[in-house]
């Protein structure tokens, strides 16, 4: 079933010799599908150890107008690393390698099969810090990181991956290398092409080398976890904390419907008709901290939670973020089956984000778990399904009501996820004709064939 | 002198009634130099009032082939408002108003005319906070701010102009109307076109609108002023502050020459044979403040420095930075010219870079005054010289042989002014023939005629 002819698949053997090359599809299976679960057999998956190898398949798949799909860890929920229509699935994963900490210039340079917390594992033992922790820290990669621009819990103080990317290495279709950007904390010298390439779903180059901003890692951290009947509490304890000047390393939010689900499968330190909480962490000087956390507590306190529990340092917090990673494995117990989304509105239209969302739950007759980084009004968006009960559809539905809603409060499709494949058909609803049409002419002049992750991200 | 034939100058008049327009040259004289002091005289300046006028003056431009030179408040070092070759210089002022100031979705959206300091003052009476800070901050506006990615004091903490740009309106050549972007603090849907425009010199489009990210205001500020007899001890201290898990809001170097020009203007604090000295600024809640400041006096005494001063809070730390500020008055003391340049190495280049300049200038017979935002490796080197005793070749070829230092460290020539036309020359020592291409063709994307700001920055 391979679209390769026999020249091609000789080429690609011959450039990545061993099993650096294969066709079968029993093992080429597993590069078909992501965390979205769509699935498209490959034709065939490389795994480049050299950005020369790189070099010499860009320039032969330009040649042969041959697709070609980045991949590193396939985290990513909306199909963006499927390779759909067919062609050659490019892993990143043998280029891995961190290849330089400098304590000095507060940069690493790293390959993009690099995991992401294997580097900050790394950086703590030199007191760097690499900021951006989507969920998937522990098994996504920098370079895929960089491709959907993955952002986390920390964004709301630290910002996202692209405030973080000084430099890339990409091969662009062709075989041409651009290094763009470098080491340096500043520079504003010509057009910013090294951003341009962050959330861009591997669709202009190929990237093989990625220098980043690192920070000095704060001494210790702090947080609170503190609950409300009702989204309102939550929400004006939010307000209160950024009008008393505060701004957190993290502002969770969890709503009703997902404080239930946890409930469900571990011990939860609220009170029965607790209907929002707020998770919130600060991170400084130590001695600092205990004054902030202080603070803190007292701005929280003043919006009358029903429940208070606060951790100074990662033992006293470690139980309060226990709750938040439950909600995963907690989702499942409501349903077998889970389309997630993670929409973000203005800060001011969360209220009416959640009150909308749940409507839309109500109406369809399924559960719909919201919870995200409140920070930066980043909700994820959690439809919960029975696909062999039949309400796959009706899930769609409501994911597709759910995109309509957050367009209408102002918001946007993605904050973190990307477009990929699933929310391709929506982005004629987001994007207007002229950004789209600039987006493909900028695309054109990196990839003119058009053989980089064809029909993903815009 | 004017390049307008009367057919064109008539169509501006109408199009921008009054003194919306005008080709008097004793009026357009103003509008030909920028803090550069390089000049050209403009064949018009025309003065629009609304995104409505900006439309129909692109889509003539376009037509007529008619070149156009964006410009606010002229403060631009590099010569990028400098209408080379001749043309229209539109100037934004009038597009001036506060369009929004949200609290609660922590955004505010501005026409390209607002000067910096203003919106931070208003911003101020709201708790909020727009961190970029460039030295320009009173004069310069963020149309300005945002063409040249300013940064300023406050990047080492919290980065320049990129990172508080979520959302552009831009009048495309041809009249074309461009938003994009949004008022979400994050948003990965589709290229990341708004972030494209900032640091491009006016040369893809003319701003109409500017969506800002906010941050809350800390609470309070803290500085330290401490000095060494050399370069040394200050850079020693300033790796043990960032070692110790310090980011402090502002890490500001002055070097000896610079200290011994100030010590001519003013009351200086600090003892003879004092040859380097750290400018620190912290901030943040009130009370963790007093223990981040001792732990950073702390930790800088233990660097052994040869004075210390310390300040909690604006009036303490009020007499620290007027040594700072008198920096650009003391500097005329040495020479009556200058020629400025923002050079950033890596951090641990900067010894290097410091040592590299001083013997370039001992060479030239010529004093160069070194300080800046070493947080972030951003030096201001200021070539002093008098043109009049026919200083002004030497001093350019001062400049000419810092950029090929910085270039031989891995630095980049601009850290913060940009290109412009003082540094185009030197534009191929450091963007590769790639680089230089890809720029060149995303231009074309935007101006294919390329009508607006012609020759500068990439």
């Amino acid at each position: 079933m391979s679209g390769l002819t026999p020249a091609q698949a000789r080429f690609l053997g011959e450039l990545f010799p061993g099993d650096g090359f294969t066709a079968v599809p029993e093992e080429t299976c597993a590069f078909g599908a992501d965390a979205s679960r769509l699935f498209e057999a490959p034709w065939a998956v490389v795994r480049p150890e050299s950005e020369e190898q790189v070099v010499r398949l860009m320039a032969w798949a330009q040649e042969e107008g041959m697709p070609l799909f980045p991949r590193a860890r396939g985290t990513n929920v909306v199909g963006a690393c499927v390779p759909r229509g067919g062609g050659v699935v490019v892993s990143t994963l043998r280029m891995n390698r961190i290849l330089e900490i400098d304590a000095q210039d507060f940069v690493a340079v790293v390959q993009p099969g690099v995991v992401t917390a294997d580097l900050q594992k790394e950086l703590d033992r030199h007191g760097l810090m690499y900021p951006p922790d989507p969920a998937s820290v522990r098994i996504s990669t920098i370079g895929g990181n960089v491709a959907t621009c993955a952002g986390g819990m920390r964004a709301v103080k630290y910002g996202v991956t692209r405030d973080y990317v000084l430099g890339v290495r990409a091969v662009l279709p062709g075989g041409r290398v651009l290094y763009t950007g470098g080491r340096n904390h500043k520079n504003v010298v010509g057009l910013d092409l090294a951003r341009l390439f962050v959330g861009s779903e591997g669709t202009l180059g190929l990237l093989t080398e990625i220098t980043l901003k690192l920070l000095p890692k704060p001494e210790a951290t702090a947080s609170v976890l503190a609950g409300w009947p009702d989204t309102d509490g939550a929400l004006g304890a939010a307000r209160d904390i950024f009008a008393a000047g505060i701004l957190p390393a993290a502002m969770e939010f969890m709503e009703r419907d997902v404080l239930k689900a946890v409930a469900k499968v571990g011990e939860v330190p609220w009170p029965e008709g607790t209907g929002a909480a707020l998770l919130l962490r600060l991170d400084g000087g130590r001695k600092a901290l205990a004054a902030d956390l202080d603070r803190l507590e007292q701005v929280v306190r003043s919006a009358s939670p029903s429940f208070l529990l606060r951790g100074l340092g990662a033992r006293e917090e470690e139980p309060l973020w226990e709750v938040r990673r439950l909600i995963n494995p907690a989702s499942f117990k409501v349903a077998p089956d889970k389309l997630s989304d993670d929409i973000t509105v203005p800060r001011s239209k969360v209220r009416n984000a959640v009150d909308g969302i749940r409507k839309i739950a109500t109406e369809a007759g399924l559960t719909v778990l919201v919870f995200g980084h409140l920070g930066d009004g980043n909700l994820h968006v959690n439809v919960m399904h029975d696909k062999a009960a039949g309400e796959g559809d009706r899930a769609l539905q409501v994911k597709s009501q759910v995109v309509e809603l957050v367009l209408s409060l102002g918001g946007t499709m993605s904050g973190e996820h990307g477009v990929g494949l699933t929310k391709y058909a929506h982005l004629g609803k987001q994007l207007s004709p002229l950004e789209s049409e600039i987006m493909h002419y900028i695309k054109k002049v990196f990839d003119f064939k058009g053989i980089l992750n064809p029909g993903k991200g815009y």
